[in-house]
């Protein structure tokens, strides 16, 4: 484990872990209705522009890879990024794909209410694919969770 | 006048012009209630990791020195960073300073129906303020639109 710091409880409630991309915690959101990813840096700041240049520019690094993960794996018109943190104060980063056909398009999809939980295996499926897309910079939190039963 | 790429008119619509950043256009929202402003980029492309390194890293600077400049001058408790898009496809980038008593924290703000015009005058302020704030890279339309007169 080479993290030191705790996601956000709320956080934590809305996603399932799927792993770390280089430093930042990787986590999918529990609605299913659009291929929704959160980046969470490790970082005490709360706002993109006090991150140090270096921070910045591997979380900036980590989204070019997630997005191009995201355009590439699902069918998708749009991609949506967000930093926005005005519930959830801790700095994390929202990716979405987002699809002419998807539910609240052209809406955003934060505030809206439309649900829809992942089917069983959809969610290790997805580790499957991060693995298999990002080698090397993407660890499943499975595997971690295996060592540390160990 | 450096740019050669047209606003999309849905944006010229919902803006005021302030002038440019560097080589992005610089807009402020019509809607007073917060203080929202819009980068948008030279460039055809319409993903934000679809840029070339170099157009990624000016646009990054843009926006830590526009977030930087917003949370000096206004009384905020978040920066709201959001590239979306699935109404206007060209790129743009909106930073939104929120605070605890604005009229829908914490919720976002787009798609939010809330609307208060500027005030006379409260455009031009802001530009004094751009121009003092970020001496050298920003410039203001109204200047440009003088020399463009003579």
């Amino acid at each position: 484990m080479l993290l030191n710091f705790r996601l956000h409880p709320r956080l934590k409630e809305d996603s399932h872990p799927l792993g770390w991309l280089d430093r930042s915690y990787l986590l999918l959101s529990r609605n299913a209705l659009f291929p929704w990813f959160i980046l969470v840096p490790e970082t005490k700041e709360t706002e993109f522009h006090e991150l140090e240049p270096i921070v910045q520019a591997e979380l900036l690094d980590q989204i070019n890879l997630l997005a191009r993960f995201v355009a590439t794996e699902y069918p998708i018109d749009k991609m949506n990024i967000g930093m926005i943190g005005n519930i959830v104060s801790q700095l994390h980063v929202h990716l979405v794909g987002r699809n002419h056909r998807d539910s609240c398009w052209p809406g955003v999809v934060w505030g809206y209410d439309g649900f829809k939980p992942y089917p069983p295996d959809e969610v290790e499926r997805t580790v499957d694919r991060l693995i298999a897309a990002i080698p090397g910079r993407f660890r499943a939190w499975r595997a971690e969770a295996t060592i540390r039963q160990k």
